[in-house]
């Protein structure tokens, strides 16, 4: 633990003001009950909000917040320390870099911005400023994402030479700014944004090409699903799927390797279903039979060649990332969400949203 | 019933031609129990084998089959009215062209053959010589294709925008010809042209786009599994997938419409799972919580906004094939399997083969 409490304001007050709230009041981001103890577990107390609106406002009075009536009076108050912006995303730029420059340490939800031009300015004013700005890439405590990561690395599947990356809702995009453009809506910028992140960590190798096409099923404003694919250099293929319009779903992960296969069925998952080699001399089986036709070659294999097991990791802990966010304040860690790699990820997305626009794969330059 | 016994000659005594001998002699290609009582039904007998290697022919012999010399004596026997080519698919192209020029009626197993060019010449024949020329596309009488295609006619998810058609196996290539080149191996000449064909079957719109990879796990000298995207001008979208090294498998069909969704499960599944919208008004949830953050866009719809049903479809009929080619011999018919889809199967199967060498998105001409 860090000696000093560190005193945090925070912009825009919706869901994941509240999520934040709830982590750093109580240790516990799905704290249900209300009012609740406040011990904050963490380091770090919540001096007070500012939202541009007037319910978000009402509702942190509600919750017992102090409220500031502008943005200038926050960095304007010399005992916050930390600022978290959690606003639509087109203003997280102006936000984050106004919080640096008045000398505050900044906090962005994600994504972290719209562009990499704008992330770059927000880079170029925590180095200027020498103030840390780190992103809220929380996906990456995900313990479906962490069971599949221990499985990579690990190595139980072989060589693994394809992922497949699926989050699927059916509600649409929702009704608020997240189904607008302006406001840098849309799921590659809502979903893209985690998904992208996870596998760019996992993987330790250069992006070969991009490929995309976005979808406009419920509303032509902003992308309402898509699909991605991604090659690596060393020949792995990532296939990213998000979709709003589908009414049953296809599981979270699918990984093929050359001695195995993973399944993971459901976003939140630790549980992985793993299906290996435990013999290569007999692959052969007898023909199965279809209406018409028969097949060889897609005839389940025996049991004996091959063994199923689940295999599951433990949940993230979401606490890592403040505890880290102070510590690199305090200069004992680097940040765990690096500047660089949040503009890798915002640097796909923009070939995405190119390759979607040419209709063309697009080679990737790093 | 036709009132004359076509008689025919079947060259290439494998596990097709064993087949198409169950099926022509009881009825039934499934036919388990040997000797068993032959009939048949279809209005054919079979007349005899021939084939390049002993094995096959010793095979016949048992089976209680006569068994020719030669090719040529074969095509000099004046009462064989139809040949079947059961051959590898390199041979293809001149056993049928060579059948139909002997006045022979032909028919070729799948794939017709290795190229546009080889088969642009067995379609000439055909012409030339008047003989009626078929193609066993016999996947277009699977239960799980005709339950979607059922689905998809009656509109039952709305508007489709994109399917999902996969053939999962664990087996890798099978260790004869279909491994090799030059024979016309790998998994796109297999099952590309079964499941393409399915596809450009029920959707009636010109192709826009063609994108595939092709996989080599088990081996370099074929495709051993492949991925491709084709799109059409209309924006449906259709992803195959087919894979020898899938430990686990994902379901054979995925539609997504935009009223609702259809899965099913395992090929020869008559049965499809499908989730519909009833009430377009109510799309709002509580947001679901994971590891680290919550989500309202992914969590599941309310039960009193969908409903989940089975839908199902009739097994198809395999013996319409053979009734429908001797009906298109006495001109009564048109032919099922029309050559010209064919050529599109074909042309498909290539320009996937060029995107695959470029890798590039293929703009499809027609």
């Amino acid at each position: 633990m860090n000696d000093k409490v560190y005193k945090m304001g925070i912009v825009g007050y919706g869901g994941m003001a509240n999520w934040h709230r709830k982590l750093i009041q109580t240790g516990n981001p799905n704290q249900k009950t209300e009012p609740y103890e406040v011990t904050n577990p963490l380091g770090i107390e919540i001096k007070g909000i500012f939202d541009i609106a007037q319910e978000p406002m009402k509702k942190a009075i509600e919750d017992g917040l102090n409220v500031y009536k502008s943005f200038e009076e926050m960095l304007a108050d010399e005992e916050i320390d930390i600022i978290l912006c959690a606003t639509p995303n087109e203003v997280h730029k102006d936000t984050i870099v106004r919080a640096l420059e008045a000398g505050k340490h900044a906090v962005s939800e994600k994504p972290v911005t719209v562009s990499s031009k704008d992330l770059q300015e927000m880079i170029n004013a925590s180095e200027r400023t020498g103030n840390v700005f780190v992103v809220h890439q929380n996906r990456r405590w995900d313990g479906d994402f962490l069971t599949l990561q221990d499985v990579y690395k690990k190595g139980l599947l072989g060589e693994i030479f394809e992922i497949q990356s699926r989050i699927h809702g059916s509600r649409g995009i929702p009704g608020d700014w997240r189904g607008k453009k302006e406001n840098g809506g849309g799921m590659m910028l809502d979903w893209g944004v985690h998904i992208i992140d996870q596998m760019l960590l996992m993987i330790d190798d250069k992006i070969d090409t991009v490929y995309a096409t976005m979808d406009h099923v419920t509303t032509d404003k902003v992308d309402d699903g898509f699909r991605m694919i991604l090659t690596f250099k060393n020949g792995l293929r990532v296939l990213f799927e998000v979709g709003t319009s589908n009414f049953i779903s296809l599981p979270r992960f699918y990984a093929l390797g050359t001695d195995g296969t993973l399944k993971i069925n459901k976003l939140g998952n630790i549980e992985a279903e793993v299906t290996r080699i435990i013999d290569k001399t007999k692959n052969d089986a007898k023909p199965i039979i279809t209406a018409a036709g028969l097949t060889k070659t897609m005839a389940p294999r025996t049991a004996e060649t091959t063994v199923s097991e689940i295999v599951s990791n433990k949940w993230g802990n979401i606490k890592e990332f403040y505890a880290n966010l102070l510590n690199t304040i305090e200069g004992k860690e680097t940040q765990i969400v690096k500047l660089e790699q949040v503009m890798r990820v915002m640097k796909v997305m923009e070939a995405s949203f190119e390759s979607d626009k040419l209709g063309q794969i697009i080679k990737f330059e790093e």
